[in-house]
């Protein structure tokens, strides 16, 4: 196993993939990550899509998404974020809340009272903080695949709207914001797997007060 | 150490921290993530802040955020992204990848062309863009603290107008976003340290087309 540094190090957004599939228990490891990422309250306003099914790849690769590695790979992780946050949602978590910890409904009437807060904020604003928190498991997403030597593409250059057809997502009331292509690098294809990763010099990103 | 799903099953967002130090070397090891963590498009179009000077951290405490871990924790970060693209950040990237990887700037014209999508976009869009890559940093600088067995309490509830007073960020043209508090919990103080960890069940979280 390999720390987080080093998976970080040998981790780079592949640009081609060789289509071999991930093991199962590689795949849910990965998706146990993400269901273990933290998010603003707790609420993990998100729901991940995880597609292998070549047609529907296929016809998001047609209609959505360009990118090769939508094909590529051997599974599509599509982060919805909720388009809005209902009461509904937020009753349903103090739910799960009370259920996962055996406590009664009523103990957590402050907490409750913090969550509507969310509500009170236009859908606009949500939809942008709900996002934010789907990037939050994305970044934990890529963590986990590159522990299991997974190798994972983040893709941001897709037409959302298109996309949220070809998948039904409006009706579930989700857009989707952010995609990670799992898959196995194409090292022969790939001209960018064995170029050095840049990044910023510390001085620069970071300021120590 | 541990994996990461451990490492994700022993974090919890503390609620209240001892003060105690955290080493120079687990802090090292946390930046050097976050400095690692993947961005679009590679720009990391962000500045993280490392405070450690109470005086200033107090300040914060009564100017921007009441939360006690901002007093409580032995470093914070404040995650700042950039509140425009500029022209000029894209030439430096550039720049920094030929640098790197010991290339002409001419052979990344079809790069730097692409960089310059982003600078059509509006600034709100693209502020908006900035602070999803951060996110993306928080969620691999928490997997990072946790793997170091230091706790780490992101917290969105701040005054990002005050505390951007307070850092001087609007001269730098940066905005706050999130903060990251690392030190350690305080199990006899933080009612939430035994607690069990609440998540969304699988069925629910993942959607398996």
């Amino acid at each position: 196993m390999n720390n987080l540094i080093d998976s970080l190090n040998w981790r780079y957004a592949v640009k081609q993939m060789n289509g071999n599939v991930i093991p199962t228990e590689k795949l849910d490891a990965i998706l146990e990550a993400i269901q273990l990422s933290p998010s603003s309250m707790g609420l993990q306003p998100y729901t991940v899509l995880v597609i292998d099914n070549p047609g529907i790849k296929e016809n998001i690769f047609n209609n959505a998404a360009m990118q090769p590695q939508i094909k590529q790979s051997s599974h599509l992780l599509v982060f919805a974020a909720w388009e809005s946050v209902t009461a509904e949602s937020i009753a349903n978590y103090i739910q799960l809340i009370a259920e996962t910890r055996s406590i009664s409904i009523d103990s957590l009437a402050p907490f409750q009272n913090a969550l509507g807060g969310i509500l009170a904020r236009s859908e606009e604003v949500n939809f942008d903080w709900s996002a934010r928190q789907a990037y939050i498991a994305l970044g934990i997403g890529m963590a986990a695949a590159a522990e299991q030597g997974i190798d994972a593409t983040p893709m941001e250059g897709f037409n959302s709207d298109k996309l949220d057809e070809v998948l039904g997502l409006k009706a579930k009331g989700l857009k989707s914001v952010v995609l990670l292509a799992l898959g196995y690098r194409d090292t022969e294809k790939d001209h960018l797997a064995e170029a050095k990763k840049v990044r910023r010099a510390k001085e620069e990103l970071f300021v120590t007060i």
